[in-house]
């Protein structure tokens, strides 16, 4: 089974209301008058990060990445439960994550810390959960966006792609990007209020714009030259590269926006396509943007 | 570093107050008049599981393990997050998924899943984490025994030992307690208002009870002979191994216990060590049970 095939049969599952039927960044919980919104990413050595990076950006990147997921649902930052394979450069690791938790302010509740096993070849799996408040309710989802609306995003796209680029070669190049990205909370809790949908861009903005789309049940127009690019020459690599973790989100036509964001697009009826990137109809999500295999 | 040193490491990090200084089997979160209990485990192929186990009986440990973390703080599940690493066995995995979620009566809330990259040697991780609602406050705790108590285990100890040696060794034994551990929910709904320290026997009922008596600051005394274990003639075997979640819990000298367990021990001032086992002293923890190397 391919990531898209396990996804689909665990729609089938009992899920909580809260899961949102799978299809949003994260789970939203009411307890008690409260909002939470909760969120779990996995990073896997040799595929979410190089084998020989620096355990302490890797420990970094886990959190801000998951911290990512509870910006775009406008949701602050309560702790942290960290699932560890104790490994090469824990030192590191745990140099990061204290950097991480005290620049988002918030702490660690608890976790699993296991051992890899014996043998050669094993990777590390690096598991986080993060727990936030919701700011604002209704919770944005990905679903909200209407048609007339515009679309935006924060921040320069394929800053990473090019922090991946200088850290793999050696370069020299800054890799903070890449390296250490930054999760949006401050914006995410700014836009709550306004937005109809939001969220990160974790695996590319054209395929996570697509995603919104298709759970929006609208087409999204996006015109290229307005994006936001690291590196014009590379517009299209940078638009299909993921990992810059900036908020996508739309506002009614006319809506001031709250924080610093560009306009790249409009929300229409859906066409026979979800996506239309410079007028072209994209009718598959396929080489858009990061899959898994 | 092995699990004890970065465990102990992490507790310099800024930790979240309901983390109980990660020495709890759950994190307990306050949240507008209810009261959270989250935990966080992760199972590796081959470290936690053979690797050409059932992947159903595989999801199913997966949830049960966690869930008994609830229901050591007495917690009624709400929702559980999947770290999912695909491979073999899927479908299986799926299938073991739906069963225990129907059978707990509870719901995927969300999670991740990752391509576990290529190439051999590769071992997946499979994380989990649950969260539930506390039925009783304050919560239990592991730090709460009282000189005076007395200790007591439900069901059988050594049972998930017999289980894992029948499969290890396909003589058609009964391996249920092994494949698929059994949370005891109900259990520690009941026990959550009358006991004084409460824990799961995860890693072995004499670790367990050790790590009880340190961080309660007492010293617990245990009388092998009245431990219910699943073999008699092996019984220190039984009382070092794990996996067999049961509760182990302290209730006041003379107190009636609520629901089915056998007083094996008692709570007394602390001597020069944690444990007594049939009155000799256990000054090191190493060697009594399972721990991550």
């Amino acid at each position: 089974m391919n990531e898209a095939d396990f996804i689909a049969a665990l729609r089938a599952l009992p899920l909580h209301p809260g899961a949102r039927g799978l299809n949003d960044d994260a789970a939203v919980l009411e307890i008690g008058g409260e909002t939470l919104v909760i969120t779990h990413d996995a990073m896997i050595e040799g595929v979410h990060y190089l084998p020989d990076q620096d355990m302490a950006d890797v420990a970094w990147k886990l959190v801000a990445t998951n911290l990512s997921d509870l910006a775009a649902k406008g949701a602050a930052p309560i702790g942290v439960l960290l699932g560890h394979t104790l490994g090469d450069g824990d030192e590191s690791f745990l140099h990061g994550l204290h950097e991480v938790l005290r620049h988002y302010g918030t702490g660690l509740l608890g976790g699993d810390t296991v051992g890899s096993g014996k043998g050669d070849g094993a990777r590390r799996t690096l598991g986080l959960t993060a727990i936030g408040r919701a700011s604002h309710t209704p919770v944005p989802s990905r679903s909200g966006a209407q048609i007339g609306d515009a679309l935006f995003v924060t921040g320069t796209i394929g800053a990473a792609m090019l922090g991946f680029e200088a850290l793999r070669d050696g370069t020299g190049a800054d890799h903070a990007a890449y390296a250490r990205p930054l999760a949006r909370v401050a914006e995410g809790e700014a836009l709550a209020p306004h937005v109809t949908a939001m969220m990160d861009v974790s695996d590319g903005l054209l395929l996570d714009a697509y995603r919104m789309a298709e759970t929006s049940e609208v087409s999204i127009a996006i015109d290229t030259a307005t994006c936001p690019v690291a590196d014009p020459a590379r517009r299209m690599e940078c638009l299909g590269w993921g990992d810059d973790y900036e908020l996508l989100f739309t506002l009614p036509a006319g809506a001031a926006c709250p924080v610093k964001a560009v306009p790249i697009g409009t929300v229409e009826p859906r066409g026979f396509a979800p996506l239309f990137v410079d007028g072209e109809a994209v009718t598959n999500a396929q080489g858009l943007g990061y899959t898994h295999q």
